[in-house]
């Protein structure tokens, strides 16, 4: 074994960082895959075991790599190289009415044609989600429930499937009555019942801006009209911007997705969740948040939803499993607080029972221990694809592109130079069998012209990766 | 063989009449159930079989019986004996805001314990459901598609089965492109997106009266205005009274239920379907037909949807699979007709892709061809399942009963002698373990207090007659 003096382990050091920086960039190593062993660089680097060790180590600081107990190192990424994440922007603080038209069928109709590279849709791709047993699950529970199967299953839902989930909060100190929960054909329901809960044509709600487009869409089908909150790429809607809206004009509701939000993956601080919290209840407003990818945090313990800063019974949360488990299950709920029975008179009216099967189905999966296991795996394969794309865009979009850096979730949202049109790129990009979501469809008052929402449902392939190097292509710089 | 003379065998084939109209009254003889064979009736009452015959068959000109060919006579009622069809009424035609509050959900709740004898949902027993078929369907079809079982299955729907469905309304007559085929989550949720696609808070609907109390519901919810049009318990909304309302209101969409309408049971002659649908186009408004019992009609051919006659793209037709195959499993319809944009867009806002699986297994069954064996199977058992409880209705209410004959369905509307009130029937039943459904819910204006409706949805059973027979007693005569 070979002990190095200090100048010469140094630069042996430094000469082992790049080696594996420069396999990463290459794309030799990617983010989720395996480091070589500390023994096996030793011996290909004709240095020792220690100098691998200490420049793995600074990696490891420097968020490169990172240590998996009783396996080895493996890649995080390239933090230090990647684009700067986008800037706030201050939003021009006027209820606005949403005027999309066509333009949202439009381009769903052309960015659901399954040839193409999907980096449009925030849909996990099939193989990250637990099929096969989820349908084992669901032949098991219409096996045992063979009558409730075909049954009505009136509103609020499937009892042990709304225990299960109160159970699911409290592990996370959250205190939720099953009796709240509402079951819903997927987040969508639950929003939609919540916004016919609280307001009626004509009324102002608070978005976030950006701020995910079926929130718009929804609010345009409903008259609403639609406010923009200033919102931070790293800590979501701003409490501030909020409360000077809530100050100066008369809002009906806020509607927010406090952990990574759809598009920028902002993971909202406990503070301000409950600065929210405190917020809306002084103003007597309603707070819907969307909660859907609460459970797909990349680091550290999962993130409370603002509900649970909720002393005032204003927070109407809304979840499903479309994101983390089966996206045609159409299994979401909607915890209403003290509006349960309207949201539950509007759920009767609208579409009364949702699917029986399907419910049957999430519940014998829950009860069965596998959610848990099968969440573990998908926020680390989330996490890897996420990075990965970031270091792909990095590479190869041009100069001044900027990209968020979520802290959960799976989409990352790009700021493109200047003089590059979502739209354009939108449909360039088809052109070329790859789809992306135009930036513009993210704000009632079209802005984000110059940004991309892209995707990482689908694990990192040469596919993708082609797909991100033609998009960099599509750009100007 | 024993020949009789003129006079003799006419006391004979009268004794013999008598004696089968008497083990039906009694019970003995159930409506669905074989007739004593006539041979083992002739030996039994000691005449000839040709006696046997004749009595036979005035039975069968007088309804009572019913010749099943290679299989013998078979009970169908008691027409003569069943008390009168309610009159219809003429009701007062001014728009009126729906206010039920918190009535509904109270007799949901209250109804929906499964301890009580069900004459109150418009529920078809499982029993009468393909269950096992359905799941079996279903299984293979998550066999052969996991993937997309799992998978969001965007709106319109399911190719397959948008294709399917425009098929079964070809083969009577209606052409329906696959294209205006939109899914949805139950004919309830296609009523919805129907009237958010025509009519904004405050406008008018035109509903029969009696109307089903979902869709009054609904016109509350949305802060919509009901004018009620006359029905006739036999022909259903009266096409004279809807051209007057339309002439001196300003009515925005007319909402009927031509074939079999819930709680009437009435089917529209087709010379007032084309009347309904050319004056819909003359005054330039909407029609939404709820065709869910169309499947089921007891007599003759499939009966046609209103929309056979429209020429001018102005109906909206709803349908679902709820009361012919699983409830449970949400799969209905929307052919939106010209509407299908307006349509189409409400569903991606405000409740997006319906669930995958049971559209997979609906499909599938459709495709094993069993779904026709089992209509024929569920109308034969409906309609001796409606003529048994009219029986018991007859025999166990007080005189000045009136009772619906309905051509189809599941449902009956009793009308009571005067002085009894449906809620207080409705809670004294409930006392009694019996649910049944106020007539006072079936009307924006709070008429038909004293009525009730009757479900039918069960097999006929020893608890059901005990059931009447103690609705019997808590009616005064």
């Amino acid at each position: 074994m070979t002990v190095s003096t200090g100048g010469e382990q140094g630069f042996l050091y430094d000469q082992v960082s790049r080696h594996v920086l420069g396999l990463i960039e290459q794309g030799t190593l990617r983010p989720g895959e395996r480091a070589p062993s500390l023994r096996g660089l030793s011996r290909q680097l004709k240095v020792s075991i220690s100098t691998v060790k200490q420049a793995y180590g600074s990696l490891e600081e420097r968020g490169v790599l990172k240590v998996r107990p009783q396996s080895g190192f493996y890649v995080s990424g390239l933090p230090q190289q990647a684009p700067p994440v986008p800037r706030r922007h201050a939003v021009c603080c006027k209820p606005r009415k949403v005027r999309f038209g066509e333009l949202f069928e439009e381009i769903f109709l052309l960015a659901n044609n399954p040839e193409i590279v999907p980096l449009g849709a925030a849909v996990p791709s099939p193989d990250l989600l637990p099929g096969k047993g989820l349908l084992r699950a669901t032949r098991r529970a219409a096996g045992l429930h063979a009558e409730a199967a075909i049954d009505y299953c009136f509103p609020p839902g499937l009892p042990a499937l709304r225990r299960q989930i109160a159970r699911r909060y409290a592990e996370f100190g959250v205190s939720v009555s099953p009796d709240e929960v509402v079951i819903t054909s997927g987040a969508t329901e639950g929003l939609t019942l919540a916004l016919q809960a609280v307001a009626r044509r004509g009324d102002v709600i608070a978005v976030e801006s950006p701020t995910y487009f079926s929130v718009l869409r929804l609010i345009e089908r409903m008259g609403l009209l639609a406010v923009e909150i200033d919102t931070d790429p790293e800590t979501g809607m701003d409490p501030e911007a909020l409360e000077m809206a809530l100050e100066t004009m008369d809002i009906r509701a806020v509607l927010t997705v406090p952990n990574f939000n759809n598009p920028l993956g902002a993971l909202m601080p406990v503070a301000h969740k409950q600065r929210i919290a405190q917020l809306v209840a002084e103003h007597g407003v309603t707070l819907i948040e969307d909660d859907i990818y609460g459970d797909l945090y990349f680091e550290g313990e999962r993130p409370p939803p603002i509900r649970r800063f909720d002393e005032a019974g204003r927070v109407i949360t809304c979840s499903s499993f479309s994101k983390t488990l089966a996206p045609g299950y159409r299994v979401g709920w909607v915890l209403a607080g003290s509006r349960v029975d309207d949201v539950l008179e509007w759920k009767q009216a609208t579409t009364s029972a949702t699917a029986s099967l399907p419910q049957l189905g999430v519940s014998e999966y829950l009860r069965s221990g596998e959610y848990d296991r099968h969440l573990r795996r998908l926020r680390q394969a989330f996490r890897d694809q996420v990075e990965h794309m970031r270091l792909l865009v990095a590479r190869h979009f041009p100069p001044g592109t900027r990209i968020t850096q979520p802290a959960g979730g799976f989409v990352l949202w790009v700021e493109m130079p200047r003089g590059n049109d979502c739209l354009e790129v939108f449909h360039n990009a088809l052109e070329a069998g790859i789809s992306i979501t135009p930036g513009i469809l993210f704000s009632a008052t079209r802005r984000y012209r110059n940004c991309i929402r892209i995707s990482c449902g689908h694990a990192s392939s040469d596919e993708i990766e082609a797909a991100v190097e033609k998009l960099g292509q599509i750009l100007s710089g």
